[in-house]
């Protein structure tokens, strides 16, 4: 079924806006309007609306960028946070990912990406000067680094440590080793050399 | 990454709404999610309305039971379609698919579903009455099944066929056979009887 003509331009814009979105097609976004219809009017209401209110009454945390209901976001005002320690990754989805693990309690700072020149993204485009402001205006004690392991990360990670190695800050980075539950079979090389270079004391 | 706490209940409802649609997980949920916050204010807000008006404004034709900005539809109020030929589907998705083929030039009659005692869809669920009353007013010459070839498809194809015979009214159905660009060797049994028994004069 191709789709070169629409009963309805209702139909056809509902079905070009959903095609708008990142991985959806057309077929896809069609079947999407097609559910859309046969729910309660209600409902789709509730859907758009949400939608409208998500761009316009968002905030970005004033303090570290994540996406928040406030001007500072939940975590920064929280009292009961280690403030002497800031994570440091690319989006809102890592702060999420490190929140969900439960074994963090300083705060974040969020890039809000990560220097890739593929990409046209350099320093200048990431809020790395707040970073800096933050650790001049002291407190600070430790920085870690939780950017991805990809060419762009340990890019990024290096331009970090040469701005910031000058304060009196320890700067450190996600262990690295073979992920819980991996095949050391199929673990790829550079991941398991650092591994056995890393090694711990084993713990029962 | 799971997503047990967001930190915005705004991104967690549009996250939810989205989730909501099927075949969205609740990890691409979050990622058009965040697409859209990338996107203009503009663009979002029309997303949004766009959504909103599909539900309150569209129309379904008084006629065919498609799809339709107004009242009746551009294919039951067009003067050059073949009043009467009826061609019987179960959803618009199927008109489109047809008339997207160029081929066929009278008008349709959608069921709004096929006979599913499975899915709890009985006959009672569709549209026939309109389909029957359409018959008994007089005109139409032919009535063209062009319904899915499923176990359901059959049965409304028979239900249909039971109830409309009776009437001085023509009953077709679409030819079956192997479709184009398919192998031989892999088209089922059935099909292929089917298109052996019901073999046609080649032409070149």
């Amino acid at each position: 079924m191709s789709f070169n003509e629409f009963p309805s331009r209702l139909l056809e814009n509902a079905v070009n806006e959903f095609a708008s979105l990142p991985g959806v097609g057309r077929k896809t976004a069609f079947r999407l309007v097609m559910h859309l219809l046969k729910r309660d009017a209600d409902e789709v209401r509730r859907f758009g609306e949400t939608i409208i209110r998500l761009h316009d009454e968002i905030h970005y945390c004033k303090v570290c960028n994540s996406i928040s209901d406030s001007e500072i976001c939940s975590i920064c005002s929280d009292d009961k946070r280690d403030r002497s320690v800031i994570c440091v990754v690319e989006n809102i989805q890592d702060v999420m990912a490190i929140e969900n693990t439960r074994q963090y309690k300083g705060l974040y700072h969020v890039l809000g990406g990560i220097i890739s020149p593929i990409d046209g993204i350099g320093p200048a485009d990431l809020k790395i000067d707040t970073l800096e402001e933050k650790i001049m205006s002291g407190g600070v004690n430790e920085i870690i680094f939780a950017l991805s392991t990809t060419m762009e990360g340990d890019t990024t990670n290096f331009y970090l440590f040469k701005k910031l190695s000058k304060y009196n800050t320890s700067i450190t980075t996600l262990a690295r080793g073979v992920a819980i539950g991996d095949e050391l079979e199929y673990t790829d090389e550079i991941t398991l050399g650092r591994a056995i270079n890393n090694r711990n004391l084993y713990q029962q």
